[in-house]
């Protein structure tokens, strides 16, 4: 059957998601002659965590997005089950901007609310990528997919899966710590996912040069 | 003619609605010196209402989504009073969050605002369902859908469909109890159909096994 | 050349203008002990102008939207002139939310301000319709459409877009004086709408039956 | 391969933060008998900047979607940088009703900060620029496009793309002076690509008449 509305309405709410981390970003206006608010300068200065956040969770989403795209059109044939993990994984996504928003509000503190903040900015990706190892997971089953994994390939396989996992584990666990240290980390996966191709993925041809379009 | 608008205009209704549950989760930064939040652990756990209700809402509007899209899917030709009649259904899909965010606000009382709370939220429920129900009533007549349930299998094909209806009125009617039982009702409906499919609906084969793909 | 990213651009802006006005409708929780809020049965019957509101607009808005389907399927080719007068019509619709809810917080007074509040509600339609008409106006001339309307049905068709026009002009002007009567005016177009196609528009067969599919 | 899926969720993108910059729209209701809010009309004067800002940003966004179209439509195979360039482009646009409302905020004082708003403003449009430039960098080169440029007339069309870049540069430099001059020639850049086609692009024919659909 037909994948067509499985991604539209994935799209959507990839694109909705992203697109709401704006309402992040806010300012005041001059105010009046008695209660002036603080100079435009100092607002957007002090409004840089958000910016900083804005752009991680941005590209972030971007990021999964794009793997989300690779990974739903190997697939053959959309079952029930596949819907429900991919309602898992969309869960986390659109729960992408209200972390951002906590982690911003509190960033680059390291008191004890800013690593809880990074701890819960952390484990919105970690449960993403668990939704979406999930999937991964449901694709090596039955003939799911049009170019199978030859099934020596699917522990290497997983073993990516489950690194990219664990990046997110360890800004979970550094967040408890250093909560500047977690952000930094989340901000290093996103720019190694720019430049990097996700973990093989079936139906993807295995000696893939770069220049092979991946869309 | 073409069903394809349909499905895009209600694809991303279901999308904007599911993704605006978020806004109902926020907390505040630490604030001034003179004007301190409460610690971050203390707003995130009175927020737990409020996470909860974004998770059975987020996985009842995924539902309806994977059941709207089961349904149009075998509908034939578009015609203006589908159209009207998906309109009523959305109405209710978009009120999701509003009734979301009301419920949220007062679970997990059992005051009479928190029982009136719970009203709303399982009549918006309740709203959906009739508004689906007609939609299938619609598909039963005419030359609407591929494969038409053959006439001995209205009635059952009805009351399966009274019977997912009738959920939301009996958790309309424990609202007006017990606010926390209703919740739990419309929770047990959401766990209900991510592991059950639909009714059967017309153009999907009678004698469905479960690897067969539903989307 | 396609007209699929005109429509799904379209159908993006419709969907999120028809999910947008949700956000009209907010309660407040049971507030602190020191600061209790209203009842939760007070709030929702203060609410009772932003239900009404609620549901006319987003009638309002599904009716432009199947009108809009209707009229750029005939649409042989899209050119420049086309994505303007589109954008134009969109501005429209997206500025309906904001009506919306001012009208809704002036509703059912009759005050200078209530009227004021009800000329925008109306105006805002009006510059839709102008929009709509103008796109109409274009598939009038060239090679646009598939299935040209003969020359001397152009003014029989262009009359009926005035009349609905001329609605709006009503609204808006009764609203200067009966702010009430302008919204009852604009929720019965709704109602005919639902229920009455969109005047003929090129391509539609002419002597189309009820049951004839229009999207 | 195919382009659908990144026309899909820029398209997305595109229609709900068009549809955000109403959220910068708001007028609050009569309030109370002892704390009446200023009437309806004042408050709509008021607003006057805001609704400037609307409908030039809505056309700006409009105009952007138009020309993203017709570039992305000449591509042969999308590969992961194209993916990276789209994802910096969407990000300057997801940033324009945040600009938006900052700099409707300031208008048109020539404060300091009022110059702030209006370079934030021109400069978000500039990093807009900058990513569709590099878009169309990257169809310049490689089996990329269906009909490519040939290479003498890759400076000519690079030329044009700067040029339109550069009234970005001069807005962003005269906001530093004279903040209402800045909103000027940002509308004037408007007004210009509503009725002046994109400069040629990979795919489009080079004697194109006015009639010739562009998307």
């Amino acid at each position: 059957m037909d994948r067509g509305r499985l991604e539209a309405f994935s799209d959507g709410v990839f694109a909705v998601a992203i697109t709401l981390l704006v309402l992040n970003l806010s300012v005041e206006g001059p105010g009046t002659t008695e209660h002036p608010n603080p100079p435009l300068h100092q607002q957007l200065g002090h409004l840089w965590p958000a910016f900083a956040a804005y752009v991680v969770s941005f590209f972030m989403i971007g990021i999964i997005w794009v793997n989300h795209h690779a990974l739903i059109r190997s697939i053959r044939a959309v079952d029930r089950t596949l819907l429900f993990l991919n309602l898992v994984l969309l869960l986390f996504v659109v729960l992408i901007p209200f972390a951002t928003a906590t982690e911003a509000d509190y960033f680059p503190g390291n008191s004890k609310d800013a690593q809880l903040a990074m701890v819960l900015y952390a484990g919105v990706f970690l449960g993403m990528s668990v939704g979406f190892s999930a999937i991964f997971e449901w694709t090596l089953h039955g003939q799911r997919v049009y170019q199978p994994l030859p099934p020596e390939k699917h522990w290497p396989a997983r073993a990516r899966f489950v690194a990219g996992g664990l990046v997110y584990v360890a800004a979970f666990l550094v967040a408890l710590f250093i909560a500047v240290a977690a952000f930094v980390l989340i901000a290093l996966v996103a720019v190694y996912y720019v430049f990097e191709r996700t973990p093989a993925t079936p139906g993807s041809s295995d000696d893939g040069n770069e220049e092979e379009p991946v869309v």
